[in-house]
């Protein structure tokens, strides 16, 4: 078989990918930002409406937190750079985002507490609290692993396999939070066959469908 | 760098996460059906309670299709057979698999038009239905390319990375469309920190847990 023709085949899916992860990213960026804006309340870390509080949640962990996170994943490959610019740009793209995801975190915690409503009680705050923990220490093992001096290229070689497989299983599951908050959020608000509710639906897809791209084109473009 | 001695670790670390998505997958059977059967109503296609209906759709969502789409992943390299049985015995089983969540999908339809609820309105249901029209195509083209014996080894060889990808892919979607039809109907029911509510999240985090498990299986299974 001609292996190099395969090669070439990869990394043009991986770079499609990558277009089609950005215009799906940006796609779902643009309808939540509509949805919150113009349906909802607004945004408003500080405010005295609870309801603009939590509005900070799904803006800080969609647009903030996973889209930076599919961006890094997605930079390590195809920033034009050397590979050590490359490796600091995926790793500093994570930490942005991570600082957002705890803001973001705070601000849903701020919506329950002017509420007097308790913490960790729904299925999408277990799965999105985890996914989170796991999120910040798989970034610090791999902050340890690939980007410390004193780590050897044997262990370096030795971890990579696990920090990709660790990294898609973290993505996807960062879809799924997402998305049960999504319709957590849907479902409280009722459900009815209005315009806010079929916006709601395609924001779901777009995030659903930049969190497949991301992963087809990391995935591509390690096909060599 | 020893290849074989690497090529000897995957493959251990992949039976391992076999067995850890045997106990998540089979944790999850029985948590739904404690959940269904103690908590709720109870599980009847044929039943003029519609809670007893909606009820037949997680469990054959989950206990049938989701799972037995897993278990058919990971068959298709650790069932103890000649390649072409492993091949009959993942078809055979998505097969299976795909035929229970039809059945799944007419229930929920059932109970909505028993209410006269209107059908496909919330994102669950968007995602739950693209993911299983997805399926069945992504099974259909599997079966022309690498059942039919028309096929060429060249054409199943240049189709395999697609079929790989896609299916983890629908995998992933399949998870998805189950925690948000988990995360909905626990926002249906109301939420309270009670046992109920801690049942539906621990239930959702072990088919998460089974999901990223069978990829691991998978994805280690093939590093060779
Ligand atoms: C990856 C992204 C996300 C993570 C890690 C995450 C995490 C969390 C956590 C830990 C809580 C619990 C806060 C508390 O108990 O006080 C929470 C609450 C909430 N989240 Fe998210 N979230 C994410 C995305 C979203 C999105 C996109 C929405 C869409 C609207 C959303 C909607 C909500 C809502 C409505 C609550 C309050 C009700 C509840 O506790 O379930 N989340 N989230
Ligand atoms: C991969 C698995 C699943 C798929 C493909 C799927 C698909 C669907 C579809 C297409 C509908 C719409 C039916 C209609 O509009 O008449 C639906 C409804 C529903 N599903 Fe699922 N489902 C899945 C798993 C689950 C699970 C595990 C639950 C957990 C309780 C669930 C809960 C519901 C509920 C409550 C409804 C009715 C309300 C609604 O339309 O959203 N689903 N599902």
């Amino acid at each position: 078989m001609d292996h190099s023709a395969d090669r070439t085949t990869f990394k043009r899916h991986s770079s499609l990918s990558t277009l089609v992860a950005h215009f799906f990213g940006i796609l779902a960026v643009i309808l939540m930002l509509i949805w919150l804006l113009h349906y909802r309340e607004g945004i408003e870390y500080g405010s005295d409406n609870p309801l603009k509080v939590l509005n900070v949640h799904p803006f800080l962990m969609y647009c903030g937190f996973l889209f930076l996170v599919g961006q890094a994943m997605m930079m390590y490959k195809t920033a034009y750079a050397s590979h050590q610019v490359q490796k600091m740009v995926h790793g500093g793209l994570h930490l942005i985002g991570l600082v957002l995801g705890i803001v973001g975190i705070c601000a849903a915690f701020r919506f329950h507490d002017k509420l007097n409503l308790k913490n960790m009680v729904s299925l999408h705050s277990w799965i999105g609290l985890t996914t989170f923990i796991l999120l910040g220490l798989q970034w610090l093992l791999g902050a340890f692993t690939f980007l410390a001096p004193q780590s050897s290229s044997g262990t370096r070689t030795r971890m990579m396999p696990s920090h990709v497989l660790g990294g898609r299983a973290l993505l996807y599951m960062g879809i799924v939070a997402a998305l049960t908050g999504l319709a957590q959020r849907a479902t409280m608000l009722g459900q009815s066959t209005n315009a806010e509710s079929r916006l709601i639906n395609f924001t779901g897809l777009a995030i659903l469908l930049f969190g497949v791209s991301v992963d087809f084109s990391v995935a591509l473009g390690r096909y060599n």
